[in-house]
């Protein structure tokens, strides 16, 4: 999973605040599909402008390689005047988005997702009403982002078919055989292993400034761990097949 | 200072056999100058192809915002049939690539760098001459990787006067002071802060991959330090200043 | 001059419907300036979002080379359900923008141009207000699309002081002299040598899918002007200077 | 078909001196495929460096989308003291590029094409055998540059049994009739649509510089031809579709 806010920490080292391109998303996410098989899903926030910008989206995440992408309703990037209060665009304005993201899919394995962080800025029938809506639209799964309770759970899982997916869920939505049981394909825990990525940064960075010899520090990727990581065998293997060995 | 290497293990996710490109090396160096106001140095290898491609490097480079560069003279990326044995242009050809670095500059305040692994491919005496060839035709710094002895690093310093910077350099070349003395401007100390960054995602993945939870993680950047990270203060007065609070 | 519907023509084949990103535009943009010696105007549309973009938008540019850019206060990209119907977006949100866009620059000399369709959109009463509200915030020139008469230019002039950029006017603001006398800087003729070169390149892929020899087309650039184009001398200057000749 | 020294026009208004990055190239490329559904072939030239380099080469160009891509046996950039004579890598270093190119591949589709400049530098005999060793490795077609008579023709397609495409070839190999009877697939003509479009540019921007008024000007694009090439009706029915009309 990789979300806009870990892409704009990344490439831009800036908050969470939609100033990223989508150009800056794809090529970021391109470089991790480049780099391993795992299948990607990436949060392309609010497909970086109007439902022709969606679309677009949607076409430059696919040739980047991602296996699901997710298009959320709120109104990005932040309104003039209404700072620090999210909204969400209408319900019709929501479909017209799923519907150009679906429009901008070639390859039928590709995983549209509508989000909706309804919960926090409108309410469980509102919310509910956009899951029906967009599945009917067409999308794969709908990624909900603030669930409360098990109750609203519930009564979202009753209103659609299509599987769900979780982000910053209540405290009674963190047991995983419950989650499974109620139709939760996936429940994010959030970004700590960028934030454990941070941390060490930080902290050898400091470390050395206050003078640490650089084999004090602890915690170091191992040679072997990097040749892992960087698939150093297969590229020996290529260095022998084609560039040759006298 | 930001190296190939590490350019190569983030851009790619490979080892450090130069199949990045110019455009990508230049990219994220651009992304380190934008997030921050510390002069970034960076080692821009073998500028990327011949003389013309070292003109060109240092122009994008330039552009991108970096306060100095740094441009070897080993021959890059290794050659058909020569698998494990790196090599040195001749010093006319490293000369042409200096001479070209120079000329692609247009701010006199951008330091050129020329760069030398000969120390380990050939001998103190090549060194030398390359140095001295090096400053003859402009350049700002000299940067020797594998220095071995403190008997050559005087030989070298008699010979030039640029600032000199050592990379991997024996045990003899380690304590700050006696580099000092010896015109020493810097001495790199290996990449530490980013092997530090592999190991704690890896580290975080893995606890997480074997159920520990997400709130039991530790090490993790607080929301303190992110806001620190990432300009979150100057982001929220450009907010208030520009879109304005309701 | 480069516009925003051309870089879109260019950069996607697509109309002028903002599915360009920022990232895309910035791109093209130093294309141009490393290709030339000559100042750029960039019309860089809305700032691709809201202020934040903005200043973003402007911060990337000057990067790129431009010597000035243009902001405007149109709501883009087309609002949903809304299709057809430029609206602008408040005085005080362009205001927000403007300041962001100043805020974004840091090398005094590049200039920021406010950027207005409001006489086709509002009326001159309008248009006149905004242009006294962008001087006041600080920018360096305004560019008004779509003013009709010499009346309404006479009464703009009459209520800013900063240089006036004109497009798309009316037959009674063509002639050159009189647009001078009126404290007009710039007036725009639209993007003939763009369209001449669709043109050109239609008809000669035309001529040779229909049988025309190749040697038989005309109005193909000469050597001469290829090397003038690509600056041939000057590399070949640097192929002598840097990468010698046996 | 896409070439390189086109490419390095468009991107960089450089002559052919492969200073272009293979980034650029590739996202040049994916710019065309994006815009189009026409297959294109496109000259990666030697690859960008090195057999690893080929890889990534082949890599990046599937995910652009190019339909089929040549990879040549010349040694590239220009070496130092060699200006002006170019060379061929040894047959076996060529034949590692090839394999890198295919192993490259994963969508069985896509047309990898070994290319030589061999007539010119060497002979008709390496030619041949470059050929041969080329079609062993397993590419899908041979692309001969300059190649002169007839009877050459004849003798290399006595060789082997994949594909040729032609460039540059002499005055007896013009005739697409004979062409076709001694299999050869394609016969490049030349780059006339580009230098057609540059004089077009060119003569407009003088005449206009000269006081033509712009409404003067011929052979420009109608609105109708570039509504045809953007693809503004289906722009338009995403509009209606996706974001309504009141």
């Amino acid at each position: 999973m990789f979300s806009g806010s870990v892409a704009s920490f990344t490439v831009l080292g800036a908050p969470d605040l939609l100033v990223l391109t989508l150009s800056e998303f794809v090529e970021q996410a391109n470089r991790i599909c480049r780099a391993c098989t795992m299948p990607l899903l990436v949060d392309a926030d609010h497909g970086y402008g109007n439902a022709l910008n969606v679309k677009r989206t949607v076409e430059e995440l696919e040739t980047a390689g991602v296996a699901a992408l997710t298009i959320e309703d709120t109104r990005l990037p932040q309104s003039y005047g209404k700072a620090g209060k999210a909204k969400l665009v209408s319900i019709d304005e929501g479909i017209g988005k799923m519907r150009a993201a679906l429009a901008g899919r070639q390859d039928p394995t590709l995983v549209v997702v509508g989000r909706t962080s309804a919960p926090s800025i409108t309410d469980i029938a509102d919310t509910v009403a956009r899951a029906r809506a967009y599945e009917t639209a067409g999308v794969d799964a709908f990624f909900v982002v603030g669930l409360k309770t098990r109750k609203d759970l519930e009564q979202l899982r009753a209103a659609v078919k299509i599987p769900l997916i979780l982000g910053s869920s209540g405290p009674e939505l963190k047991d995983a055989a419950v989650l499974s049981q109620l139709g939760v394909a996936i429940a994010l825990q959030g970004h700590q292993p960028f934030m454990a990525a941070v941390q060490a940064t930080y902290e050898a960075l400091k470390a050395l400034k206050n003078g640490t010899p650089p084999d004090r520090l602890e915690r170091l990727a191992s040679k072997d761990l990097m040749n892992q990581l960087t698939r150093d065998a297969a590229y020996q293997k290529w260095v022998d097949a084609f560039l040759g060995r006298d």
